[in-house]
């Protein structure tokens, strides 16, 4: 076997064996296989696709690449829980309690945020003294003792993945459905789960721009999942417009908070229960939705959801008495309201924009070696379709720089659009494959 | 513009401007773009084509990317000759001399072997003291004394297209007909003149292994060279079995001395004459083809060409005494015959096979770097289609290598087959493309 048999192969549109996919990722991961000879192949599956089985395979050699978690002492049905990336997104923080509330072993490893999608993990080191990194023995320490932990990618998960990631974006091969598939499924087999409910975000915000490609990518992921035994149900859901009401890591935090105090913006709650639910069953716990989405809502009424994060946040060295008192977090120097300049009806807060704003004024990294601004981000107060009058607040931006104060409201007025046409009215859950 | 937005254009099978071309031949001949972004749009462009407007951009750009040679001096006519590489071709020793000799002015740089194609270089090197590789200032005074002077390439031709051409080999992307047309035109234009013929060769021993490739390939060069204006003319000729009788280099120069002196297989007297009679014509010396043909035959017969190579060796230093007398050239250490096992026809002789089984022995290029041995090669008796008895002989192996004597007698067998079915006639030159 060699790479340039290989390269020809897919070239001309054929399909790969276990093995030559197998002997790529090994090659490419141990530097055998040079740069330039992954970059040919990737862009010939970029164009030539792969089938269910390549793509498989790709996702299991990835996972093979590097550590693999072993969360095998919690029983059969280890849930995780994952999101194709969205702006606005503090699902994890929200619903990974709740799920832990109700005796679901909770052992999850989130990512950073880059571009213009957040990172739960920089979200919660917001927390002053929560510890993101620690080890993988008190990572499983912390599951066994109160039932959750939530923590960085310390291990090293799927580095083949991370290698061929970083050549995709540097040659124009991102949006690819089975090269994201198998990108998302290779750190998720790693990651120790057996079952797995993915939010596969659609719209301005997400990486599938549409419902169709939305749903190809979840079949995708539901097959490989199906043929690597980790059992994988997709819940779609839209991301137009951002999710709740903030965009950014402490305002989003905060957010998470209220929430599970109480205080649940209509999207975000039926994102939750619909991601919830669904763990719920595939930990064999119930298999009635409305029942499930029934007991979150009662943990999170009777406070047991809202106590399992202070115990998640208090367990790995985080300083509760800002869970119970949120203004102590630190604020951005400048908190300045943006107000409607029109009547009419929200038609439209299209959350990649948003998302965008957010990350030039800090919030997120343009590149992995940045660093992001804990304080700042946008609070957006009304949703789409909300009708305003003029000189209605419309969202605050929390910023640092003085000098970015006009160019940002500026910015933001035109993200915000207003219009005498109420728009359509859109679903938050799209649809639920299983 | 930029490199992420040239790849994704072409990923997506759409046509690059002339603009954007030249930002990726100029960007990676510097290093700027680095090898695995190239390597993705040299894959794209594989998969998904380019036009003849693309098609020629490229090439411009890559003959715009060193030196470019200035023939201006030699009128509006100069004509080159070029072939996309043979087994046995020893063309060029013969032609242009006699080209010369008809007062048409030759300044041809000339290319090495590499695999199982010769290289024109390589066999004039076989003489001794011929210097291949003099001042640009000696080439062009050589030419103006005595009308002709044949070297190596001296200059920094197309130096993106070395580099491409590097690539493309280490990533499966070298068959493709777009890419070979602007590799071939890019130095072809950077060589200076204003017409050329090319000599497509089709079948086993060539890289267009059918008519119909090797049409799309000549209407793709000829098409380049009118947006270029550099008026090109192809013939495709046969290289199913090898050109003439010998393959190697010693003796193809040998054999190339012995044609100028009248000893004319068929197949190579039909090559040499229709190629030169398309000189002829584009250089304005005669329009009529078949009286273009009969001067030549006559500068042959009347020693005019053979005499002109005299001067062109003796001009570039080498040893005269070797055209003189063939018997000094020095010889392989054994020169073993082959004798036929069974009577019958000729039915095949793969060229492909025989000029690896001659690179093998040390006469071609596995590598650049590779030395290569002048004195080894083959030297077919036969050629196809003639009825041999048992016994008698087909070739004689030249080698070095006692240990591969056994093997290569057994190979060589195995290459020439013979039949007792009669092999239907093949035509040498195919068909001419103005």
């Amino acid at each position: 076997m060699n790479i340039l048999e290989i390269i020809a192969k897919k070239r001309d549109g054929l399909e790969l064996s276990e093995e030559e996919i197998k002997f790529f990722v090994q090659g490419y991961t141990k530097g055998e296989i040079t740069d330039y000879q992954a970059s040919a192949l990737i862009m010939a599956i970029y164009i030539k696709g792969m089938t269910k089985k390549e793509t498989t395979s790709l996702s299991l050699a990835m996972s093979e690449s590097g550590d693999i978690l072993d969360l095998s002492r919690f029983g059969q049905n280890v849930v995780d829980k994952h999101s194709t990336g969205g702006v606005g997104d503090k699902v994890s923080i929200i619903l990974l309690p709740i799920i832990a509330s109700l005796g679901i072993p909770v052992a999850k490893m989130s990512g950073r945020g880059l571009g213009h999608t957040g990172g739960t993990i920089d979200k919660l080191e917001s927390i002053p003294g929560y510890k993101t990194d620690i080890s993988i023995e008190e990572f499983i320490q912390n599951v066994e003792t109160i039932g959750i932990s939530l923590i960085g990618q310390t291990m090293n998960l799927a580095p083949a993945d991370k290698k061929i990631y970083a050549l995709r974006d540097a040659i124009s091969c991102v949006d690819s459905i089975p090269l994201i598939a198998s990108s998302i499924m290779s750190k998720k087999i790693a990651s120790g789960a057996n079952k797995l409910v993915l939010d596969v975000t659609v719209g301005h915000g997400a990486f599938m721009k549409n419902l169709n490609d939305a749903q190809k990518l979840a079949e995708e992921m539901i097959e490989i999942g199906k043929l690597a035994k980790l059992e994988t149900v997709c819940v779609l859901t839209n991301m137009n417009e951002p999710l709740g009401h903030a965009v950014g890591n402490t305002i989003e935090v905060i957010e998470a908070i209220k929430f599970l105090r109480g205080e649940m913006p209509k999207d975000l709650l039926d994102v939750v229960l619909e991601l919830g639910s669904q763990m719920i069953r595939l930990a064999g716990k119930g298999e009635n939705i409305e029942e499930n989405k029934q007991k979150m809502f009662e943990n999170i009424k009777n406070g047991k959801a809202y106590n399992k994060l202070l115990e998640l946040v208090k367990n790995q060295n985080g300083d509760i008495s800002y869970i119970e008192n949120v203004e102590k977090f630190e604020k951005a120097k400048y908190i300045v309201p943006v107000y409607a300049q029109k009547e009419g009806y929200i038609y439209e807060i299209n959350a990649e924009n948003i998302g965008k704003l957010a990350c030039k004024l800090g919030a997120g990294r343009i590149k992995k070696e940045d660093n992001i601004d804990k304080t700042v981000g946008i609070e957006i107060c009304k949703k789409v379709a909300e009708y305003v009058k003029t000189g209605e607040v419309l969202a605050y931006i929390h910023l640092n720089k003085e000098d970015e104060i006009q160019s940002s409201v500026d910015e933001l007025l035109n993200i915000i659009k207003i219009s005498e046409q109420k728009p359509e009215t859109e679903k938050t859950i799209l649809q639920t494959i299983k």
